[in-house]
């Protein structure tokens, strides 16, 4: 199958620039002495963690209870969930990835999160291991670094069936810091209260080894932080328009450590007018919460709006030219891992030719219909 | 099976009020005697599609071939394909419906759609009824009203394999225009070109029946246009923060024609500030792109943020106090179409009671994978 034959709108990844990104940040890891446990919110797609694996990741990341299971089901280890659970049957669901051999792990920063969780694993008669989640800026979940968090290991170190393996610290809001120098000051000052808190945790006997943080933007940043750094970046897989515009390390202060290797595959399928055409790629199509609109590769000159749930309008800027009806354009996408939710399918392109079709299986809910 | 056994986050469908919606619409069509052909791009979703068409309508509106298949498959006749397809594989799966004894109709506005349609119709040996698609105002596709729908119908004409049953014409950008008087106003002058093009249709010898038309903020204004009309509004079933807030002919100009049935179910997952708590829905379980929020139903003075791909932040506004962790909360979603988009299946309610699952089949693409 090429890609004319591709039916539109269609999620695609090309291979090669794909493959480039994993081995670029298989490689840092080696360079910095860091580990990484890539996030798979970012893809949900079984075959580019196994890829990540392959690569020398030491397991995956993931957002949700269903991720999780998909991730386990395919036989991959060192799954952790970051994202707190209070519900019990999510709990339970977790355990029991555990008790059927599942290698998992949990961030838990409440101690409504601390009960359940041991709870189910002492009825389940497993152990669980657990990062202390911290919470260093985003005030979205976690336990407040220091005291509170150090109350809260205690009370975790009361259930024989939970053991502290570290902490997680997520700075969300540092990820997308505009120039890389800025970004590096707040994120390193952010980050020392979690070492802090890692280095007293181990004083106080915990086995706790290693801080689980970095986003794509911070990645060769956390890395510097003076303990065992573990990564969870999972955007430098495809990166997005939004990325690429914060800033790096490159010659002219650009962010191309990585390449963009996500794309949208569209038709033009109006163009009766001078001055507009209408593609069938809309809000359905591509991620629309940030102020970042679809690029066009491969054809400058081309402003993207959104223009409904399944279409898109193209305007000429800087002396672009319009493209013909029938006419097949890919884009950027404006934010990576929101646009492939929207898909049950990636098309991993090498070059024009497909070369295989993988399920974005962990979009989906995991649970039966019924 | 009960509310609080659905894991979260979870689309949200109350069938009390879903089936007050569709009865109130099928009322307003007995009572203007117009037609309704209604959108299920708005919920993909075979069951309300069924209770659709047994409140009478005539049919089912799609906007994607996927759509197109999967209520075909279902036994639903007179399926619309809203959308123009200038791709052969396409056309061809249109017709392959026809050919298979679906009962399908397509809107088309370009010469190319019309060439394609009609070499896949006689080559497969079936007739196709199409729509003239028109573009009134949106310049978004369809040909211009007048001279050259005409051209083209003479062009449509001259296939054997090809009947105009009427002509299509939306205005998207009259449907949220606020104001009902406003909106009246100019969806009234808006569309009688289209008017003037149907009944010259008819002049010219074509068997044009109808004007397919309206959405759910002018379907009490369209269906006054001096010809046949048929509605294709689809959002009426669920409603949404958006056209909650377009303005109606209610006693103090409120639009409440129709209930917001549809609502996601979230949980609190954190709430250790005094100022804010989180929720696990964010921008990947409700659509983004208008400026309206996810709305509380049953909890006053809550605002909330989007925080990330799997959260939402809520702050205290005018007072209201905020929920604890572990407290479920529905949400009203900015916008419905998109919304439903996001999820594989929706929890049809009877008061707290869950009375059915219904799989969101036409979100997927319905080709295999491979």
């Amino acid at each position: 199958m090429s890609r004319d034959e591709i039916p539109t709108p269609a999620l695609l990844v090309d291979l090669d620039l794909l493959e480039a990104n994993i081995a670029a940040m298989a490689a840092h890891c080696r360079k910095t002495g860091c580990f990484l446990r890539p996030h798979a919110k970012t893809h949900k797609c079984l075959e580019i963690a196994r890829r990540q694996i392959a690569a020398g990741a030491r397991g995956i990341s993931t957002a949700t209870v269903s991720e999780a299971e998909a991730m386990v089901a395919t036989g991959i280890r060192g799954v952790l969930l970051t994202s707190p659970i209070v519900d019990a049957g999510k709990i339970r669901r977790m355990v029991e990835l555990a008790r059927n051999g599942g290698e998992v792990m949990l961030a838990v920063g409440h101690h409504l999160e601390v009960t359940l969780l041991a709870e189910a694993a002492e009825a389940a008669g497993v152990q669980i291991d657990v990062l202390l989640d911290l919470d260093v800026a985003d005030r979205r979940f976690g336990i407040q670094p220091g005291e509170p968090a150090f109350e809260l290991a205690r009370e975790i170190g009361r259930h024989r069936s939970l053991n502290i393996r570290g902490v997680q610290a997520y700075y969300g809001l540092g990820s997308h810091i505009q120039g890389f120098e800025a970004r590096k000051k707040a994120s390193l000052e952010t980050m020392m209260p979690a070492v802090e808190t890692l280095n007293e945790l181990r004083r106080m006997g915990f086995d706790a080894q290693f801080l689980s943080a970095g986003s794509s933007g911070t990645y060769n940043i956390d890395c510097e932080l003076p303990v065992e750094v573990e990564l969870q970046c999972g955007s430098y897989v495809f990166m997005d328009v939004d990325y690429k515009s914060i800033g790096g390390q490159g010659d002219d202060g650009a962010y191309d450590d990585f390449k963009r290797s996500l794309t949208v595959l569209t038709t033009v399928v109006s163009a009766t007018h001078c001055d507009v055409v209408s593609v069938d790629a809309g809000i359905k199509s591509f991620s629309t919460e940030t102020a970042f609109r679809p690029e066009a590769k491969d054809w400058p000159g081309l402003k993207y709006e959104f223009f409904g749930d399944e279409f898109g309008r193209l305007r000429p800027v800087d002396g672009g030219e319009l493209p013909p009806i029938g006419k097949r354009l890919e884009f950027y996408t404006p934010h990576c891992d929101p646009t492939v939710n929207l898909y049950d399918r990636i098309y991993a392109m090498r070059g024009d030719v497909v070369e295989d079709v993988w399920e974005i299986v962990a979009r989906k809910e995991s649970r039966p219909l019924r």
